[in-house]
Parts: C-alpha cells; structure tokens; sequence
C-alpha cells in the first residue's frame, strides 16, 4: 500500500452511491443511461494493481467481482458484461461491471471507444425503460451478494 | 459449453502467436507496436462469461492472470497495466493484458478509444526500443510464468 494522495477521487466517497461495503471492497451504483445496472467493485485501499493486493483479497474480490457477475446476468439479462481493471485515469484499483446491449451506443466497441452513427436501430431484448427497471432491481440485490461473499 | 460457431476465431488456432497452452487456457503474444508485450488470456472452450467457467477454472484463469500481470510488471515496468474481457465482438471469453506507458497514444485512455493529438511528448521512462526489448523478455517468460500457476 502507498501513500494516497490527497487527490485521489476513490479515496474520498464524496458523492458515490454506494450499494454495498466492508473493509476491503465497495461497490458502486454508476448512473449511466447508456448502461443502466452499471457498477464498480473498488479497494477501499489505495493500491493500483491486482498484484498489489495480498492473496487472500484477490481471491476475495475475484469472488466478488463473478457473484456481482452472475447476479447482473439473473437480473438484468445483457448480451454481454464487460469487466476491466483500467485505472489510467485515476491509479487506484477498481473494477468496471458494465452490461452491454447490442443497440447501446457503443456495442460491439468498449464503452470507451466512440459512439456508433447507427443507420437504423438495432434489434433489443429488453426496452429502455425495461432496463432502468431492471438495474434498480439488480443494484437491490447487490447488498445481499456481496454479502454472500466469505 | 455451447456448441462453438464455425465462425469464432478463437476456435482456431490459424495465425495466433501461442506463448503456453493447455487444455483449459492459453496464451499469446498480440504484436502491436503501441502497446509492447500486450498478451491475451483466453479459454480453450468457446463461453462468453466468467461465470459460464466452473469455479476450480475460473480460480485458475485468476491465478494465471494475476502471474501474468506480475510478471509484465516485473519485465516491463509499465506506468500501469490495464485488464479487460469484453467480448463484444468476439463472444469467446479472453482477457486483454495491457502494458501501458503514459506517452502511449491513448493514455490515459483505453486503447479502445481514440488516439491522443499530442502537443509535445509526455516523458516516459524507457525508449521505444527498450520497450521492445523488455517486451520480448517478457514473453519468453510466460511459458515458466503460467506453468508454475497450479
């Protein structure tokens, strides 16, 4: 663990909604309309990499990082989760748990890569308003499994 | 397991690079002259998801790519590394290892999306050619890396 610096935003809470926490780990509710049900797993230690973490908090947040998983899939049904551990922009460790629909601006490309000028819409599973309802289901139950979690 | 589509190009090996192999997993070397020494992690068997893997494999893929990532950081010593499964394009589970330097052209970015207009060059702590070098030390490695991971 390094010193945090008085910068960092993860080391602050500030106005994060924050679903779920202990000692180690929070996750986060991100309000994304492109990607509703979209979370973050974050260190509450101010490390940068995975392989910073000891061993037994890696294996613990793998363990979270596919419980959080599995539950977006029950509940939200995606096409497609993306998880990343990025961290250029702010270096301390946090995992992105997005769920991917292939009529959101950016599908097939990363959420980060520039949005698509579709010609025509692309056929969806789950309406817009069906999703929103399904990612607050789904950040309900984010408390509960994490928990789960040992 | 779903039954693999004949057009999924992760199952088949054609022009890959493969560092290590086995039954569950390999691994190879992505020749890409921004970002030296990036490897891809990907499954033997044709799913979309962590969470399609068993549990005993997908501690496994973890403990291969928390080696990797040491061992990249070891060799390269990268300004940070980025881990990422998408999929979006290729629904086939595989991880993105990713050495990142701060005068690459995307950080501090994705690579995913657009390269930086840069004013002046963003110092960095190893040349171009030193990079490539470090890369294919790294990738040497990788076999011993990932067969020491039980």
């Amino acid at each position: 663990m390094i010193q945090p610096p008085a910068s960092c935003p993860l080391c602050t809470l500030s106005s994060e909604k924050v679903l779920w926490s202990d000692e180690q780990f929070r996750v986060i509710a991100v309000t994304d309309p492109q990607c509703p049900g979209f979370v973050r797993l974050i260190s509450q230690i101010h490390i940068a990499e995975v392989s910073d973490l000891p061993a037994s908090a890696q294996t613990r947040m793998f363990s979270l990082l596919v419980a959080i998983e599995s539950a977006m899939r029950q509940m939200l049904h995606p096409d497609k989760i993306n998880l990343a551990s990025l961290g250029n922009q702010v270096p301390h460790l946090h995992w992105h748990i997005i769920p991917r629909w292939k009529d959101d601006p950016f599908f097939p490309d990363s959420i980060w890569s520039a949005p698509k000028q579709r010609s025509e819409p692309v056929s969806s599973a789950a309406s817009q308003a069906e999703r929103a309802t399904r990612a607050e289901a789904f950040w309900k139950t984010v408390p509960a499994v994490c928990a789960a979690v040992l």
